[in-house]
C-alpha cells in the first residue's frame, strides 16, 4: 500500500513523525507536508506565489533518513503538488496528521489537516484526517499515533470506494482509558470565543484571538460530545456544501431578473 | 435593515464598493473587510498574530466618506471581529462580495468569500456570498452588483430563518443576456489544474499554480453548468460536512481499540 502523508502542523511537527512511524508498518509512506506550521489555514491554496519544495532529512543513529518533501505552502497545496507533480503514481490513501489538537465540531472547517484530506477526495483518493485532542500539552505522540494507525487500518479494511473521506479524533490520552470507537456526525453548534483588545506601542488598537475557544452546547451523539466522553470518533465527511433540503422550497419560488442597462 | 459587508478581494476591491452602493439602497451598510487580497484563503483564521484594524475613507466630490474598517487578516477574521468587537449589535444579514470571479463547484471550498458567509452562519446570522464570473476581465462592476442586489433582496424576501446561508453567482455579463435565475446544488466533480515547473535563478525547482483551472465534466443541473448557460445561480449552503448516508453503514461495523501501553 502506498500512503501519502501530509499535515498542517508542518513537516517538523512531532505528530507527523509519530504517525509516519506507525504507517510504515502498513506500507510505503511518502511525506509531502508544509514547510511551516499551517494550523487553521482551512482550505487555503497558493495561487499568486511560487511553491518552493525542499527535501527534509532526519538523522537516525548517525545516518541520514529521508523524511520527505517540505512545501512552502498550505496543506491543500501539498496534496495538489504531490498528486500532480511529485509522485509518480497516485497513492492508495492520503493520511493527514497526526494533528496536535482535535478537529471536531466547526473546527473541521478551519482545519488545514481536514482540508488536505478533502483535497485528496477532490482527486478521488481515499483520505483520512487524524487528530489527537490535548489538554495543555501532548505527552505521548507515539501512543496517539498508534491509536490513529489502528483506526486507519480498520477504515481501510472496510474497503471504501475511492474518494471517501474520514475524520478521526483521538481523545486526550491522560484523561483516562479510551472507552471505544464511535461513528458520529460533526457537531455544528457555535463555539464561544473572544478577542483580547490591546494597544500597541504606537497607540493603535489591535485584537488577538484568545485561546478561550470552546463549544458550550454540543449536541449529544456528535464528535465533540463523544470525544469529551473519551471515545475515539470517526466521522465520514463530504465536500458538497449544498443544503439539499432547502433546494426544492427555494426553487419553487418565483425569482425574477430585471435587466440592468 | 443592518448589513455587514465583507469580501475576500480586500477592502480596496472595486467589487466591494460596487456592492456597497447597491446595498445602501436596502439599508445601513457596515464594511469590515480584509486590508489586502485574500482570494483562495478558504476558511483560514488568524490565531498566532494580532489583527490590526484601520479605518478606510473614500474621497467623493472632495469630501471624505467613511468606507469601513480594514482588518489585517482573513475574511473569516473580519466577520468574527465585526460580530465580537466592532459592531454594537449583530447585523440582520452578512453579505460577502461581490467577488471578482465565480465561486461555484469545488471552488466554494477554496473561497474566502464563501468562508466569510459561513462564519456568519456559525453565529446564526443569515449570510449571502455574491460573486461575479468573468472571462479575462470585469468590465462592469456596477452592473454585476446590481444583479447581486436583486438576488439579495429576493432572498431576504423569503424571510430565511437566522443562520441560513446562500451562494449567489452572476454569469459573465458580456457573454449575452441573463437567462434567468436557477436554484441548484454545488457541482462536485474534479477540476483539471496544473502547475508550471520552473527553475529559480539559484537553480532550485519551484512550482507555480497555472490559471488552467477548469471543470471538464460538470454535472447537469449544478451551479457550474447553469452559470455557463448564462443563468444566475443561487445555492443554499450548509457547513455540516458529515456524509450522513455513510453514518449507519459505518456505525454497524465492529470497531476495536487495542490499548496502547
Amino acid at each position: 500500500m502506498r500512503i501519502l502523508l501530509t499535515n498542517d502542523d508542518g513537516i517538523y511537527a512531532p505528530g507527523l513523525r509519530a504517525l509516519r512511524r506507525e504507517l510504515l508498518k502498513l506500507g510505503e509512506v511518502v511525506v509531502v507536508a508544509p514547510a511551516t506550521e499551517q494550523s487553521a489555514t482551512g482550505h487555503s491554496v497558493t495561487l499568486a506565489t511560487p511553491l518552493l519544495v525542499n527535501e527534509v532529512f532526519d538523522e537516525i543513529d548517525g545516518k541520514r533518513d529521508f523524511l520527505g518533501r517540505a512545501v512552502e505552502g498550505r496543506p491543500a497545496d501539498c496534496v495538489k503538488l504531490a498528486l500532480l507533480e511529485l509522485l509518480k503514481e497516485p497513492p492508495d490513501v492520503i493520511v493527514s496528521g497526526m494533528n496536535a489538537g482535535s478537529n471536531a465540531g466547526i473546527n473541521v472547517l478551519y482545519s488545514g489537516t481536514v482540508a488536505a484530506a478533502i483535497e485528496g477526495a477532490f482527486y478521488r483518493i481515499t483520505a483520512i484526517a487524524c487528530s489527537l485532542e490535548y489538554d495543555g500539552k501532548i505527552y505521548d505522540y507515539a501512543k496517539g499515533a498508534a491509536y490513529c494507525a489502528q483506526m486507519v487500518k480498520q477504515i481501510l479494511a472496510t474497503d471504501p470506494p475511492a474518494g471517501r473521506l474520514f475524520n478521526v479524533n483521538i481523545p486526550v490520552l491522560e484523561r483516562g482509558p479510551i472507552q471505544g470507537v464511535k461513528v458520529l456526525p460533526q457537531n455544528v453548534t457555535q463555539y464561544r470565543e473572544k478577542f483580547d483588545r490591546r494597544i500597541n506601542p504606537r497607540g493603535r488598537t489591535y485584537f488577538w484571538s484568545s485561546p478561550e475557544f470552546h463549544c458550550p452546547e454540543p449536541y449529544p451523539d456528535t464528535d465533540v460530545t463523544a470525544l469529551a466522553e473519551q471515545y475515539i470518533t470517526i466521522t465520514p465527511l463530504m465536500f458538497d456544501l449544498t443544503a439539499r433540503s432547502l433546494l426544492a422550497p427555494l426553487a419553487e419560488r418565483t425569482w425574477t431578473v430585471t435587466p440592468v442597462v
